[in-house]
């Protein structure tokens, strides 16, 4: 990494270096502990991405203790088990399909927003899990800025987690993210991204 | 902004203000026109975000031609269509439905990924928009990294978009995103965020 700024970006190298350029997902970690501290870092950061009518439905559960953790790893598929075995701290990646109730507070320009996604369950559903994604985006650059690195992982049963971690909430397991310090041979070479032409069009 | 480091975190200040903290969504834009360069330059970073199996769903329409903005503006909702009316430029952001097409060049680990996706429409089109949304919020980071403001919009008749302008692809739009610089009074006060202790429990 340099200190230089390249002409066409605010930020300089490093920074863009650490959210995207050079930053990759960590399958093995170094035992320096995560703290709750620092995931409270990386919430300052998160929260102030935007989401529609505000609603923020992004939650978090952090799993810290030995017997959280091996009730976790029961749920993770193959070798993700191993990953989340050993990684410092491990959280689980929630929407709150309740994210309506806070809308009176969150975003009083529009009254009527709670009780127009009460009437429609499916909608708020779906702006749940959607507008989660967009902040589990924020998110995972956030805890790049906090200088770790992360390891989302789909590949777990996302009904048992929910049973075992999130039962009696509105909450709704969308990922697991192993956070720590890369460990050896934490990733493999990177793999091919899509060129712009195949991703952009312009009419 | 200044240009100290806070010392949770490794980005200087000025990064984590332009990103996150002093970032707005911009509601009206300066006169400043914004080229599909800054765009291949936002793409540059966005494209190295995670996604699942390296799917990279997301897909992007920069709307540039005054007849093609028309067309826009007339599937946007209320006031938004006013903001898409004097955007600098205007980005379609959407879902590329088919994207298990391309796993084999993508992620080479698992051959089998494609089959896997078409055999089940209903995973492959939730695939789609998840991943997309991660990738709409490194999108809009990577904006702001440019040093843009973005106004991303949920409120406009997706079926009326798809058609007009995604029509015999298979490409969903998911968000559009007005881009420039920010005008007069481009936005309101901020709203309230959720806290910490709301949003994360430690298990």
């Amino acid at each position: 990494m340099t200190s230089t700024t390249t002409s066409e970006y605010v930020l300089d190298d490093t920074a863009l270096d650490t959210l995207f350029r050079e930053a990759r997902t960590a399958n093995t970690f170094t035992d320096e502990p995560v703290s709750v501290e620092e995931i409270r870092a990386v919430h300052a950061l998160t929260k102030f991405g935007p989401t529609a009518m505000n609603n923020q439905p992004l939650r978090i559960v952090l799993v810290q203790s030995p017997d959280a953790r091996a009730r976790l790893v029961e749920h993770m598929s193959g070798s993700n088990k191993a990953k989340t075995s050993t990684a410092p701290l491990v959280a689980i990646l929630a929407a709150d399909t309740d994210f309506h109730d806070h809308l009176p507070e969150f975003f009083p320009p529009f009254p009527g927003a709670r009780d127009m996604y009460d009437a429609d369950e499916a909608m708020r559903f779906q702006q749940a899990e959607f507008n989660a994604a967009l902040q589990i985006g924020y998110f995972l650059m956030g805890v790049r800025a906090t200088g770790l690195a992360a390891g989302p992982m789909a590949g777990f049963d996302r009904g048992g987690v929910d049973r075992d971690f999130l039962g009696g909430t509105s909450w709704r397991s969308q990922l697991v993210v192993n956070l720590g310090h890369p460990g050896p041979d934490a990733w493999q070479e990177r793999l091919p991204r899509i060129e712009f032409d195949d991703a952009v069009r312009v009419v």
